[in-house]
């Protein structure tokens, strides 16, 4: 996916509400935003990758602000609150079409996202909120295709919290017979899933094989993966990409057979996929 | 008030905004975006006032679009929107206290801001949504101290929509006997209200002078306004603030009394004020 003007203020509000996470002060906060528009004023290039920007303006925000965590108690957060929500998650995936509906629960966990232009951070997600997020189903729904290719799937990951919903997803790719390569960022990166959220939610016991992206880069960025993971995607009998971040690299990438599951939290992700925003989106491209 | 540096995101948002208000042309959407970064870049200095980083930005916009007022629809929605709403706040206001529930009403009005971050412009303000924010009454409320002060008031007018509604404070001040200098800007910026709106709303034969800003500077830039709002500003017996952008000018100079009239949308003025976002505000200051 390409950089969209409108990436720009977001990507900075973005790099605002991480400077506010690491530090009360004002002054380092205005560093590490003007440290940003300095990265937006030299690449918001035309036809370069969303994501390439995006780990740019990150990587150059954590640098200044001299925190290679920032999101470290929203993470802690969201997979506590999303702990919390499991039970009845469970219970709403185990009454009927559990596959379809794990796929569902796992998108709109990536409800527990922080920091995108307009979403609330403040707001707690209660069992109302994620109900009424179960009730509305799938806007683009190919999970009855995405069934038949589950051999062997390599999941990548998003957010924690979200992180948490996936177990479900995982359980049922196995009740189909399913193996799954899943990862993770191989260093903090915003709200996302790494080696140390696998290990506090015992996520290596839930999965046959656990492999990280090789850095802190936005999504997936091929120069920086390590070999095994360029392998197991080329020999995937199908890729699981979660989230709009490994969208926007994926879709810049020809492996196939993957299945994005998302929602379209942004106007330019819903474009890129010829959908509208805040759509809950199962789609296998093949 | 003085700059935070989240404002940058919100301003960069905006000028994406009006962007995408004024032309489908990406290209030309991109050059708008990287002339906002590039204000940001150069302006974003500790201490100045908020206004004069906002005025830079959206003039530049405007320039680099070349287009002198990208809000011209959005603006007449705006009023349409709030006339077909006007008789229900005509009730509202008519049922009790009419003096401070005008003022509600006028503050309430200033919901139908479009750009601001996090508001949503697409969303249209029902009966219903207008009535919850009528019942949720003011949360500073210094409407009492108003009442005494209405003998020569100057009444600086913010947005478009917002200022139908503001025709029913007008008549509760005449009602007291008080006079009144109606303020707009003196050439489009944002969705302001200008002398276009004055004539097509009839507002001259509501007030006793209308005089503008003498510019399109964001709220009012002293250095460019003329002799005479000066001098009625300095010999009021009231100065009536309506929004934030008036409150961000406003409180960087020492005219008194003035009523801050706003309903708190960010962050950046709640905190200046020492209150919370969201709330609806009529304070008064000697």
């Amino acid at each position: 996916m390409k950089t969209h003007p409108r990436c720009a203020p977001c990507l900075l509000s973005r790099v605002q509400f991480e400077a506010e996470l690491s530090t009360k002060d004002i002054a380092l906060q205005k560093m590490a935003v003007l440290a940003g528009i300095e990265v937006l004023r030299k690449y918001l290039v035309d036809g370069a990758p969303a994501t390439h920007l995006s780990t740019k303006i990150h990587r150059e925000a954590y640098r200044i602000l001299g925190d290679i965590d920032p999101y470290r108690e929203k993470k802690q957060q969201s997979n506590e609150a999303a702990k919390k929500l499991l039970p009845l998650a469970r219970d709403f995936v185990a009454q009927k079409d559990s596959f379809r509906r794990a796929v569902l629960v796992s998108i709109v966990g990536n409800s527990f996202d922080f920091g995108v232009l307009g979403f609330d951070a403040d707001k707690e997600i209660g069992k109302e909120t994620i109900m009424e997020q179960f009730e509305r189903g799938l806007d683009v729904d190919d999970t009855d295709r995405m069934k038949s290719m589950l051999k062997n799937v390599v999941y990548l990951a998003d957010n924690c919290g979200e992180i948490v919903f996936d177990t479900l997803l995982f359980e049922e790719i196995r009740k189909l017979g399913g193996k799954i390569t899943l990862v993770v960022r191989g260093a903090p990166i915003l709200n996302d899933a790494t080696m140390k959220e696998v290990r506090e939610l015992g996520l290596d016991r839930k999965v046959d094989r656990v492999l990280t992206t090789g850095s802190n880069a936005i999504g997936l960025c091929l120069q920086e993966a390590p070999p095994e993971l360029v392998e197991a995607l080329g020999e995937a009998s199908l890729i699981i990409s979660k989230g709009m971040a490994n969208y926007e690299t994926m879709s810049e990438y020809n492996f196939r057979p993957i299945a994005y599951l998302l929602k379209t939290k942004c106007e330019s992700v819903a474009e890129a996929m010829g959908l509208k925003k805040n759509m809950n989106v199962a789609r296998v491209e093949c």
